[in-house]
């Protein structure tokens, strides 16, 4: 019988990174006691000694009494019944690599928004295909949200996506707070790919800002991505879903319209003329929209979905083609 | 037979703001001559003398060669046959006062983006009413688009909008520069309903944000106003459209997160704590949306569509409810 999430289930987190920092303030709230895998001994220590990690939210302090913090993921994997996944997409695999602790019996939570680089899944896909993981027992957190704006207990609105709604509901109570509102859905695979999709929008307009184009120009561009990736799912994996909801639309918009965003930012450098090298050079990593540029139009070549604007990001960041040029040519295919 | 809009048509612009200035800017990189009625004749001898508009887009400057400007407005309507209204809807009546000819035989362009106040419809179905123009000699230009941008020639789009087809491409013709990409549209009551709501959504973005409300929240906002704005069109006036489009979720977009966005900003001044009657002072004339608020909810008793924000900022503008109050029990009503 398939595992179900219940208030007793216990919640680890894997990753330290500013999104798995404000996710273990968030279950810490509901939760007796939260594991946190941190890999890195100087965050763990610092962690353990200062109750706040030293890289990302350090406002926030936590009460350590209550973290199972640890650096032996299969001990933490061990002690848990829920994993909650929020490493950037691009180290899961080295992340998982030590896991001897089967995660079959798990009920799995990815935080990420990505492509597992390199296999042309999405992160609930891989931990399917990868680890045995059935996908009644695969779960997502999805935004918009701030791991910031968490940090500082503003109102957000996270959806709580399980196959089944019980689960769903179940995690929706260890991840709800005063600040924290939640939806809930079952359309696993729609919002993977909205949080996916999104990342390669927020490089587009980062580019079409970076190069001069105004506000009007980036409202007709979102709207015009929101068209795309509504296309997208519908061709890819038709289901009822409400594309205006918070976990499209609006992860689109925050992602999108942030300054915070990452890929925002790369997309910026990249209009400004930066190559994509020394874009990723200065920004010290590589934004998740890089791989999930390349990602989808490869899926893509499959459904031959019309998708211009995730065409031209590709042809930018992989094909050597001119951002201004691109651009210019990308307006003529916007309505 | 129905007055069809050609090349040969002459076109004339009521009104003298920010987007009347930028609509005969725009005009003029097509036609021979554009018609102009400016009732200030401060205004009017200014454009004459100087070339420019002395109180909007100040750096925009007119081949007044090719301008027919008059403070009379009959003069300015019987010499053209597409009559582009401009004004601010609260201003329409009382600039049409002096209308002694005939509209019914002439095209008649709504670029206004309101309520008529009291009347409690759209500007097209005022003219309708009021001046016997066919609905087949109606038209709509719409947004995502500011003066401010047109004025700088940063690409815009625009929703050419007539009941027939031909009449929007020919109208589309007129508006189409290499700045300006035009849209086309046959769903008259969408887009101008449309563009009531955004200001409505805007201004409850502006009161989220003067109340503190974070990014999160405002994209959460949004999204949920798409979905009013969809729910309320589908119920009022079926048709086939895509509601993401530029010309609904753009121009949404645009007003919402524009700093320029005089809607956006009453809100956060109502957010901030100011009455609304010391918001409508500081800002020396009344937004648009704060008449729209109200009449939505008045046409809205007709169809009991649910449209919680609609509703939170109506209550706020004219039941005197607490904006903080409002927007917490609002939060519970979004998804």
């Amino acid at each position: 019988m398939a595992f179900r999430i219940d208030r007793q289930s216990r919640c680890a987190v894997i990753g330290y990174g500013s999104w798995a920092t404000a996710l273990v303030k968030i279950l810490l709230e509901n939760e007796t006691s939260v594991g946190w895998y941190i890999r890195n001994r100087e965050v763990l220590e610092s962690v353990r000694r200062n109750e706040t990690n030293p890289r990302y939210l350090r406002d926030v302090h936590f009460d350590t009494g209550r973290l199972r913090t640890s650096d032996d993921l299969n001990e933490t994997v061990r002690s848990a019944e829920v994993i909650v996944l929020a490493v950037p997409s691009v180290y899961l695999k080295t992340t998982l690599e030590p896991l001897a602790e089967p995660l079959s019996d798990k009920f799995v939570i990815s935080a990420i928004k990505g492509i597992v680089p390199g296999e042309l899944v999405t992160v609930a896909e891989y931990v399917n295909r990868r680890y045995g993981v059935p996908f009644c027992q695969l779960g997502i957190v999805s935004g918009p949200c701030h791991a910031e704006e968490v940090a500082l207990e503003r109102l957000s609105y996270l959806t709580a996506v399980c196959k089944e709604p019980e689960n769903a509901r179940a995690l929706g109570e260890k991840i709800g707070t005063p600040y924290i509102s939640v939806s809930y859905s079952t359309d696993i695979y729609g919002i993977e790919y909205a949080s996916v999709l999104k990342n390669i929008y927020a490089m587009a307009v980062g580019i079409a800002l970076g190069l001069g184009y105004g506000d009007n120009f980036v409202a007709v561009l979102i709207s015009n991505a929101a068209m795309e990736m509504s296309r997208f799912m519908a061709e890819t994996y038709p289901a009822q879903r409400d594309t205006f909801a918070s976990a499209y639309l609006g992860d689109l918009l925050v992602t999108s319209y942030s300054q915070f965003s990452r890929n925002r930012r790369f997309g910026l450098m990249i209009g400004k003329g930066y190559s994509v090298e020394a874009a990723r050079v200065e920004m010290s990593m590589v934004a998740e929209g890089y791989y999930a540029a390349e990602c989808v139009m490869r899926i893509n070549e499959r459904y031959g979905v019309e998708m211009p604007i995730a065409r031209a990001v590709y042809g930018i960041l992989y094909e050597g083609e001119s951002p201004a040029a691109s651009l210019k040519l990308l307006t003529g295919k916007l309505i």
